[in-house]
C-alpha cells in the first residue's frame, strides 16, 4: 500500500494532495525509475512543475527591482541584501522545518509531522518535487513583507523574521488549506479553496508586513507635522517597471504551474485568466488615477498590475475570462482606495505591498466564492466542483472563502505583530534615526549601490 | 463533427490551423477533460505552447529595456509607461475584438467573425489555448511602434493607438496569413508563408512605427540646421543589453514555440537557426561599423542581434543552419544600411526600431523564398513542403513571398498614417515644445524616472 | 545500424551520448518524422532540454549584470559589448569547429572528427538538439573568463580570445569527459564525471580566467605601493543582484537540464539540490564576513550563492539534499578565503571570477567523490552507479575526479596564458593606461554608458 500510494505521485495523484487531499505516505525511489515505470506519462507534468517552479523562483528577481525600483538610491543595498537572504534563509528552513510542517503526514488537521530535513521517505523524485514548488511559494510569501519594512528595519531582524514566517507562519497555514488540514475541510462549499495562493502566499506576506509596518512606525518625512502624507519618489521608475514585468512573467508559473500537473489541460485557462485579471487591474487604476489628477502614474498602473495578479491567484482555475476581468478591475480600485486609506491611516508602506498583496489577497479568496465557474474541481478527482454564487452555487463556497480569510487575516497579522515585537524588545528592530537618515547601506554594508554616481540624499 | 473537429486541438491539429489551414469549430471543453481523453498526447503540447508563450511574454520587458536604455533619462518613466499600456490594452483588446477578427469562422478569407469577448464556443482548453499564444504575438506588435515614436508622442495617443493596432491592424492582417485568410492561399508555392511572424508582428509594427516616425517629425536636436543628423546616446547601455538579451531569451519563445506542438520535433532546428542568425547578425553589424568607423559601436551590434532574429523569424523553420548563418548575415547589413538611410531621409527613429523590424521583416519573408530546403511543410500534414529558388523550388515561393510582403508593408503603412493623422487632427499627437524639451515624465506622469540622481538635461 | 542509431536520439539514448557514452552516428531526419515514429515519448525530452537550454542561454545576461554591476559605469559599454560578443563569437565557432571537435566521431579518446559547420549527417533534428544544448554550455565557458579580464583587457583581444576557448580550448576539454573521450574512461570509480559541468564549464573558463588576470596585472589603483589591496567598489550593487537572480535562474536549466531527458525523474532531486547549494553559499559566506567585520557584504553573498552553485554543478545529480546543504557551505568558506588569497597574492580579478568558477568548479569535482549516494548511474543505462568515499564507494571515484581535476586545470590554465600571451606578442592585450584611467567606453567603443548622469570617474 505505501508503495502504490508512492507510486501515484507522478501525474494526477500529486495534483490531488496538492489541493488539499489524502496526505500521502510515500516510499522511497531516489531514482526515479519506480515511478517511470509506474506512470510512464510522468516526465511530463514533471517538467510542468520544474519549469514553473523555476519561474516563480525568479519572481525573486522581481521583487527585488520593484522594491528597490520605489525606494530610494541610499537603501538599495540593503533591499538587494534583504531580498536575496529571504529566499536563502526560507530554502535553508523550509528544507529543515516547514516543509515537514506543511506537507507531512497530518496530524488531527493540525500540522504534519513527517520528512524533517527531507529525512526519512522523503528520498523520493516525487516528493523533492512537491519539496520545490512549495519551497519556491515560502521564499514569495517571506519576500513579500520586505516591501513594507523597507528603508527602515535592521537587516539582522529581516534575517530573523525570513525564519519564522518560512519555518512556522507560512507552513502552518499553509497545512491547514493545502497540506490536507482543517480549513480544506469546511463544511461549506468544496471547502475552503485557494488555486494558487491568494491566502496562503499573499495574504499572508501582505499582512505580516501590515503588521511590521505598523510597529516600526513610519520613515522620517513621510508625514508632515499635520499627519499629512508626503510622496517619497522611488530611485528608479525603470526597475520597478522591470521588476513588474518579471513578477508578470513569474506569475504565468505561479497560478498555471499550481495545477501540479500538465494533465489538467485547464491551465491553458489559467494563463489567460492571470493575463486578463493583469490587463484589467492596471488599466483601471491608470484610469482612477487620471481622472483624479490628470497625470498617468505609473507606479500606481503597475501596483493595478499585480493588485490583479495576486486577485487571480485564487480563483484563476475555476473561472471564465469575462469573470477575470471583472476581479482585476475591481482589484486595481482597491489598490487605489487602499493606498489612500492606509495613508490616511498613518501607515508607511513604502511600496504599497499591503495594498497589492493583502488587500487583494481577500479580495481574490472572496471572488472565488462569486465567480467560480462549475467546470472545474479540486483534481481530476471525485472532488466536488467549485461553484460561486453567480452560477447558482448558493452562499457555502462564499461562506468557506470568508472563513478562511478571516483565519488567514488573523494567523499572519497576529502572529507577525508578536513576531517583530518580541524582537523589537530583545534588540530593536528599527535602526538609529542617523542611519535612516543617511541610508542603510553604509551602516549595514558598508556598500553604497552607486558609487560612480552622484546621488543626492533625500 | 463540430465536436470532433474540436477533440483534435490539443496536437497537431492545432499547428495546421494556426499556420493556416482549416479553421474549425470548437468544442466547448473547459476543464479539457475531453480534450484530453481524444488526445491522451495533448499535455506536452499545452506545456510547450504556454512556457513558449510566457517567453514571448517576458519580450515586452526586454523592449521596454532596449527603448529606454537607448533613449534619454528624461522620457524613462513615459517609455514605462507605454511599454505597459500597450501589452494592457493589447490583451483588453485582442480579448474583446482581435482574437474573432483573426483566429474567428473565417469570412471569404478576409476576417473571423466568432469568438468575440472569448465567447460562445471559446470557452474550450484549445481555444484559451491558441488565444493566449496570439495575444503575446499581437502585444509584441503593438509595442514595436514605442521606439519609432519615443520621446515625443503624446501617451494619449499611444494609449489609442495601442487600442486599435491591436483590435484591428494586426488582427487583420494576422487572418489573412494565419487565420484562413487569402494570403495563405495564394496559388504560388505553398501560399505566402511566414513561420513566426517576420511580416505579421515585425514588418506590421516597424511599418506602422515608420508612419508615425514621419507624422511626428523628429525630436529638437536631432538634426543641425543644415540637416546633418546628430547622435543622441541613449541613456543606458547596460539596460539596452539587458533588453537585447531578454529579447533574444524570447525570441526562443517565439520561433520555436510557433510550431504551436511539440510532436514537432523539428524545434530543435528552428532553436538553432534564430541563435545563429541572431549571432550572425550581431557579428555583421559590429564589424561594418567598426571598418567604417575604428570604434566597436555596441548600439549598432545589439540592433543587428535583432536584426537578425526578426529577419529569421519568418523562415526559422524551412531553413538550414548554414542559410540561418547568410540571412543572418544579410540582416546585419541591412540594419545598418537602413539607419543610415532613414537619418539621411529626415526620419528619426530613435532606436532604430523601423531598420530592425520594418526592413528586416520584409527580408525575413523574402529569404523563405530563397533558402527554404523543402525538408518541412506547414505540419505534419498533407501540406505541400516549402521550397524556394536555391533548393530548386522555382520562383513560386518568392513570388507568393513578395506579394505577401508588398500588402504587409501597403496595408501596416497606410494603416499607421491614417491611424495617426486622424488621431493627430482631433487632438494632436506631439507634446509640446516644452514638454518635449524638459523631457515627458513630468509633464505626462509627474514622475521623474531617477528622482536620487544628478541628471543632465540633454 | 546507422539509421537505427540515429533513431533513439530522441529519448534516453542522448543522455547516455552526452554523458559519456558510446559517439553515435546519427541519421539524418531534418523534420523529425522518423525520430518521433521510432520514439513516440519523444517530445517531452526535447520540449525539457530546449526550455533549460533556453534557460541556460539567459545565463548571459546574468553574467552581464553581476560583472557590470561590480565594476565601474566608465568600463559598462565595454562589458555589455564583451559579454555579447563571447555568445555571438561562440555560436558561430562552436558551429563551425567547436561541435565536431567535441560531440563528433571520436578519435582514439582524443577528439571528434566529424559535424563541421553542422554538415553532413547533422542535418537532423536530435543532432541540432544536441548542438543547441552544447552551444549554450560553450557560451558560458566563454563569458565567465570576462569577468576576471575586467576593466583592463583590449575588445579586440576578447573577440580572439573568445574564439579560442569556444572552437578549441572548451570543445576538446568537453570531448574528453562528454563526448566518449578518455577522461570519462578513466579506471576509476566510474570513470571521471562531471554531471553538468563543475569541470567543463567553470573550472575551463575560471581558470582561462586566472591566466588573464595575471597576465594582464592588476588595474590601476587595486593595490597600494606597498602591495594592500584597495576596494574599488562596483557601480551598481542592484545590477549585480539582478545578475545573480537570473543566473540562480539560469542554473535550474544549466544543472537539471543536464539529464538531457524529462524521463530522468532525478531531475527533481537535481533541481532540489542546485537551490540548496546556492542558499547554503549565500548563507555561509555573508555569515563568514560578518563574523570579521560585522557588516553584512552583499557583494561577498552573491559571489557566495554562485560559488555554491558552480560546486554542486558536477555533483547535482547524484548526491542527497543534506551533502548539497554541505557542500554549498564548503563553497561559501572557499570563495571567501579564495577572494583574500588572491588578493594576497597580487592577482585582480574585479568581480571574483576565479574564487567563484576556478576554485569551486574544482571543488566540484571533488565533492563527488565523496558524497555521491550510489543511488543514480550515469543514465538509466547499465551504467555503474556513482559512488563515493562517505557511501561505501572507496577511494576510487574520488581518484578519478582528482585526476579530471587535475587536468582541467592544467589544460585551461596552460592554454589560457599560451593564447594570452601570443596575442599580447602580436598586438598587446592590455589597453593603453590613459584609456584605462577614463574608462575603456569612449576609446574602444565610443559611447558612454551613461551619458545623462553626472558620474564620478573613480
Amino acid at each position: 500500500m505505501k508503495t502504490l500510494r508512492g507510486r501515484v505521485q507522478g501525474g494526477i495523484g500529486l495534483a490531488a494532495i496538492l489541493l488539499g487531499f489524502a496526505p500521502v505516505v510515500w516510499a522511497a525511489d531516489p531514482n526515479g525509475a519506480a515511478t517511470l515505470a509506474a506512470t510512464p506519462t510522468a516526465p511530463v507534468d514533471y517538467v510542468w512543475v520544474l519549469l514553473c517552479g523555476f519561474l516563480v523562483f525568479f519572481m525573486q528577481a522581481g521583487f527585488a527591482m520593484v522594491e528597490t525600483g520605489f525606494c530610494r538610491a541610499k537603501n538599495a543595498t540593503n533591499l538587494m541584501a534583504k531580498n536575496t537572504i529571504d529566499f536563502v534563509v526560507a530554502s535553508l528552513c523550509f528544507m529543515a522545518f516547514g516543509f515537514a510542517l506543511m506537507m507531512g503526514q497530518d496530524y488531527k488537521g493540525l500540522f504534519g509531522t513527517t520528512g524533517w530535513f527531507l529525512h526519512g521517505d522523503s528520498y523520493d523524485v516525487g516528493r523533492y518535487l512537491l519539496f520545490f514548488w512549495q519551497l519556491v511559494f515560502a521564499g514569495t510569501a517571506a519576500t513579500i513583507v520586505s516591501g513594507a519594512v523597507a528603508e527602515r528595519l535592521k537587516f539582522s531582524a529581516y534575517f530573523l523574521y525570513s525564519l519564522v514566517v518560512s519555518a512556522l507562519i507560512y507552513p502552518l497555514y499553509g497545512h491547514w488549506v493545502w497540506g490536507g488540514g482543517w480549513l480544506a475541510k469546511l463544511p461549506f462549499g468544496a471547502g475552503h479553496v485557494d488555486f494558487a495562493g491568494s491566502g496562503v502566499v499573499h495574504t499572508i506576506g501582505g499582512f505580516v508586513g501590515l503588521a511590521g509596518a505598523i510597529l516600526l512606525g513610519p520613515r522620517f518625512g513621510k508625514f508632515a507635522k499635520d499627519g499629512k502624507p508626503r510622496a517619497i519618489p522611488g530611485h528608479s521608475i525603470t526597475l520597478a517597471a522591470l521588476g513588474t514585468f518579471i513578477l508578470w512573467f513569474g506569475w504565468f508559473g505561479f497560478n498555471p504551474g499550481s495545477t501540479f500537473s500538465a494533465h489538467q489541460l485547464r491551465i491553458a485557462v489559467v494563463a489567460v485568466n492571470t493575463n486578463l485579471a493583469a490587463a484589467a487591474g492596471a488599466a483601471t487604476a491608470i484610469l482612477v488615477v487620471f481622472a483624479r489628477t490628470k497625470k498617468w502614474d505609473v507606479g500606481m498602473m503597475l501596483n493595478g498590475c499585480l493588485a490583479g495578479l495576486v486577485a487571480i491567484t485564487a480563483p484563476c482555475a475555476w473561472v471564465e475570462a469575462w469573470a477575470a476581468v471583472v476581479i482585476g478591475i475591481v482589484a486595481g480600485f482597491l489598490v487605489v482606495a487602499s493606498v489612500y486609506f492606509w495613508e490616511a491611516k498613518g501607515v508607511d508602506d513604502p511600496v504599497g505591498a499591503v495594498s497589492v498583496h493583502a488587500v487583494n489577497g481577500v479580495w481574490g479568496l472572496l471572488s472565488v466564492g462569486l465567480f467560480a465557474d462549475g467546470t472545474y474541481g479540486l483534481a481530476t478527482t471525485s472532488a466536488p466542483l467549485v461553484r460561486g454564487l453567480f452560477y447558482g452555487g448558493g452562499f457555502g463556497q462564499l461562506i468557506a472563502q470568508a472563513i478562511g480569510a478571516a483565519v488567514c487575516v488573523t494567523w499572519a497579522f497576529g502572529l507577525g505583530l508578536l513576531t517583530f515585537k518580541i524582537m523589537d524588545k530583545l534588540f530593536g528592530i528599527r535602526v538609529a534615526p542617523e542611519e535612516e537618515l543617511k541610508g542603510l547601506d553604509i551602516p549595514e554594508h558598508g556598500t553604497p549601490a552607486y558609487p560612480n554616481f552622484v546621488t543626492l540624499n533625500q
